[in-house]
């Protein structure tokens, strides 16, 4: 069996050829810039991890795992417009160090070429197919989420379901039908990665409020700070509207600077919601691990895939 | 044979029955609303036509003509966002009556959408991906070109056939496919369809400056007042430096307002810019009709493409 770190190696290997590959021009220099930041290669990684537990040569998903990368970088392209972000992976978003133009139309030209690596096994276009769509349903209902009030913790639930963790269900999904995997151990793998994709992003949300700066490595609480919307917060607004009282709601209507986001911090572990979102996180992340272990397939090959769900989920709050 | 009007009407149904299965929210909604506003449907009724001249049915090739057409309105989508044009066929484009944001996204999960229905027949895909990067191309050099001054005519002519004329070429050639034509039945519909799109672009172009505002429907020599880089105006102004003189050149310093327009189209006229800009569009026609006679089809076949090719040329300067 192949160890992560040489899928990793062989991943970025792959991106460093293709970014060589694209010409020199205003269309594609923006492409390899975002390709060539560090990055975890997740999703890649995934995609080959789950062809060789479906009884597959890695090789023969490698056109899917970079589709799915080049693809994945796309939304980031065109989320970075949408959502104005400065930087990303610490460096300057396509739009910022271009202009936004040029991040559309490179990030169009992107998924073509998501498209063209995608093209390989006629096998993997009507599943991504369906996924990308999720992809840009998960982003629509984020949008149309910032200008409501209403949120429910379920819906919020539902729409990173769709903008984060379809998009890792793909990546294992692909891989398994290059590996030759039957109808069950598709989805197996799929539900799989979409339960470890929901507890990454909610341990994301769940480590800026409680995790340790020092580790972490950002500013505790800065999601609270900007007002984000996440579980958290959403469902600590739930708990206090249920008990009438309201310093999440008052201190939310205050400007960013004046946000006492101790003090918010120390409302959502009363109010229940950090237990709750830590409980959450747990029972997905347990759920993933279910899913694992049941696949048909020899326990000995599903060491690669428990790593990586160890390495997402590992991250202490 | 099938008639211009009945492919065109068998497009339109198919186009309604596609507006009305999408979901009505904010990813799908804008689709619907662009690809419903009238429209010449020139492409995918070119698609149908050349599936019947290669001797298949126009139902072989109705999917690739959906696709083409949306993915056509998806490049609309972005551009009139890169343009940041108010409207659009009359109507006010996508991000005018939604948002930039809307427009991006709604646009992204439109070009799913078309891969969806070019994944019918796995011919289509490889041609279309390559015509798709292209189109992507064009409309990179086109914003290219905005910044500088020393654009060439061969540069422009190069610009719009990639940003305009391909897809018609993809158009013909995904129809040409799927009616069962050989190499050079496809090669020959793909560079008929290059032709035609070159020559409809360039006649547009002309029609602005020297056409009967009462037949085009729009002001006379809208494009020079708004110093658009027309072949024209390049061609124009490469003569004008070539001969030392410089009213074209002057004119284009002064504002929109003060610009001299009669004295630019005299002047265009007065370079020898509107005859060589005839004489390029009747060579390309010329072309068009060329490839098109020398196809290895029955010649009554050809009807239907003859009929298209001149209701695109027909319209007079």
């Amino acid at each position: 069996m192949t160890t992560p770190e040489e899928h990793r190696a062989a991943i970025e290997a792959r991106i460093n050829e293709w970014c060589a590959s694209v010409p020199n021009d205003s269309l594609h220099t923006p492409m390899a810039y975002l390709m060539r930041l560090p990055a975890k290669r997740v999703r890649p990684v995934a995609t080959l991890m789950a062809c060789e537990l479906a009884g597959g040569p890695a090789s023969s998903a490698m056109d899917a795992a970079i589709g799915i990368e080049i693809f994945h970088n796309f939304t980031l392209m065109h989320d970075d417009v949408m959502d104005a972000s400065p930087t990303r992976r610490g460096q300057p978003t396509v739009h910022a160090r271009w202009n936004a133009n040029t991040a559309i139309l490179s990030g169009d030209a992107m998924m073509v070429k998501a498209y063209e690596c995608l093209m390989t096994d006629q096998r993997w276009l009507p599943v991504f197919n369906r996924y990308a769509l999720a992809v840009c349903e998960g982003q629509a209902q984020d949008m149309a989420f910032e200008a409501r009030h209403d949120v429910s913790a379920a819906e919020y639930m539902e729409m990173i379901r769709l903008k984060t963790a379809v998009l890792l269900s793909c990546a294992l999904e692909l891989g398994a039908i290059s590996g030759g995997a039957d109808e069950q151990g598709r989805r197996g793998l799929a539900l799989f990665g979409e339960r470890l994709g929901l507890a990454f992003q909610l341990r994301d949300d769940h480590i800026d409020a409680f995790g340790d700066p020092a580790v972490s490595g950002k500013q505790r609480g800065g999601d609270l700070r900007a007002g984000k919307k996440t579980w958290l917060l959403i469902r600590g607004l739930e708990l206090e509207r249920g008990r009438g009282e309201g310093l999440l709601a008052a201190e939310l209507g205050r400007s960013m600077v004046a946000r006492d986001v101790g003090a918010m911090i120390e409302c959502l572990t009363a109010l229940g919601a950090r237990d709750e979102s830590e409980a959450l996180i747990q029972s997905m992340e347990r759920e993933a691990i279910e899913q694992l272990d049941a696949l048909p397939f020899p326990t000995e090959r599903k060491a690669a895939l428990h790593a990586l769900a160890s390495s997402l989920m590992g991250r202490k709050a």
